[in-house]
């Protein structure tokens, strides 16, 4: 498969789980730097997220679980916790996943973690 | 609900958890110190494993990740894996939470991730 | 013990160790998610903060020392050396804490170590 | 005051803090090598650890809360338990400081500081 | 060599990698902490940054790589950008080490460190 | 450009850099998981490690000091020491970047990746 046909396919899947806001969030990192933009695109959703054996609202679950642990990027967690309702998840199961960080990585990421909840449900109003 | 309430409730939750390993690890942490051993059960599994609002599939996955992120504690990790098959997860899906970690918290994270994963394997031979 | 005696008794602990700032954060903190508001209430200040064997300023110098490491939760950061300044700290134990932090984590650590407690020590004027 | 000043000054304060044990310290440490050992003798005791302000008692749980929460320098924890026992603090308090980073770094990093907590305590036997 | 001789060589050293900014630094953090400050001065650059066997090149290098994986001092992470620029890293060579960071930490640190280098390019505009 | 080339393509840069090491990696982390061992080849090596703009020295100078700041990977930092041996870093230089790591991650940081640094050392004995 050659390097275009992965990028279709990682921004096809980009699409898929952010929507709309994958074209801004490819524009906004490639302005920063192309290949950073590229990589990503291609490797992370053309080739990672693209893998059969896990669905992608357990991607999704994984992703916020370790950027909630992590503590280290606030943007990208919002933008995972978009992904994760997008693929399915309820908010229900956001706050869940969050809460459980207590135990792994300490009150205060769990409570860094659910502010960023609270920001991206308040982002997309009350009915989705 | 009085303490031996939530201990009892997080006990039985780690048993369906653990399995038959619950009492081992329950004593060999209560030997180095009786009450983190009675919080980890009390809060941990009778307070948050206990909730509803996810399934006890995802908040493994959820653990899975965070601990494979984090990097900081390979016996947890190890547990959890376990955990994790024990609750109805795939080898398979195992392999992809931590293969995934490779895009949040970079390559080394999921090598020693899936290291432990093949612990895990290996210890529960072909069968289970 | 039930459950609104653990709330109750980690309730008046918060009180004794933030003040009158204690109803405020417990408030806001339960806008985001009630849940998470009553475990830090009642598992870490009614269970952990009321343990005997060490004393509240000693436990507020650790919490101290270990967000400034960690270097994630700087707004926990500033509400525990707020805490610990009212329970009895100096102000120069918190930069001398702070301080120590460089061997241990770096000089980043506790340069921004430093400027939570500076923000603090600002907020609360010259006198206390 | 020059470099031997800060020297000597470091390594009485060393074997203050760390008993016979300093030398040995010291001395396998400049085996991998000197500049390194020689930093942490003028720098980390001669300068840090000799300041006013704060106790020795104070700098160790400082230490020992943030070893523990970052989870990455296990023999260095275990130097620092022993240390923390050397200039006065009880193993009840050692047990306390580790217990409360579950609030701050979670249950997994409290767990392996109470591992390397246990190990101290049994190297000294019961009776220091 | 007395403090003052590490303070000046330090603050020398300062200038030459930071150029003018470096009074400016210096004097932000000393009111803040005049000690922090002083030790910044001494030990990391009387000392550290003033050894032989590494260039200055090099040693920036290694620091914005190091600041980039951790995420955790997006200040002091632009410094180091500024610094690596004025000692002779080209801006080319700044977008390599943090692109390869997403290797080693993950991709959210390399898109975070990859923000910090194109506000530093920015704020220095086109020429240097 | 399709798989195989890209594959082709990091597998020598990989030999490049690890010498023959490199099929005994590739091969142990294929067991472990054939995927995993694909993407490290093909994006890390294939991708990463082949672009223009930054030295295979400066690469793996930045790479030895994120490993050496986050402490997570031991088993890496060591192979990463080997590489920048086999790439043309003396050893005196990566004891300079591993040193410097005690100003941005810590002193326990430096240490351990200085013991890393010995074992690597002794490994490759006198001569090389």
């Amino acid at each position: 498969m050659d390097k275009s046909e992965r990028y279709e396919r990682g921004l096809a899947k980009l699409k898929e789980i952010y929507g709309e806001g994958a074209h801004t969030l490819v524009t906004a990192l490639g302005e920063v730097t192309p290949d950073l933009s590229r990589y990503v695109v291609e490797f992370a959703f053309g080739d990672i997220h693209c893998r059969e054996g896990l669905s992608l609202k357990s991607r999704e679950i994984a992703t916020v679980a370790a950027l909630t642990a992590l503590g280290t990027a606030p943007s990208q967690l919002r933008a995972h916790i978009h992904s994760a309702l997008n693929v399915g998840c309820s908010r229900e199961e956001m706050v869940e996943v969050i809460l459980q960080m207590a135990l792994y990585a300490g009150f205060p990421a769990a409570i860094n973690g659910m502010h960023a909840a609270k920001e991206v449900f308040t982002e997309r109003g009350a009915t989705k």
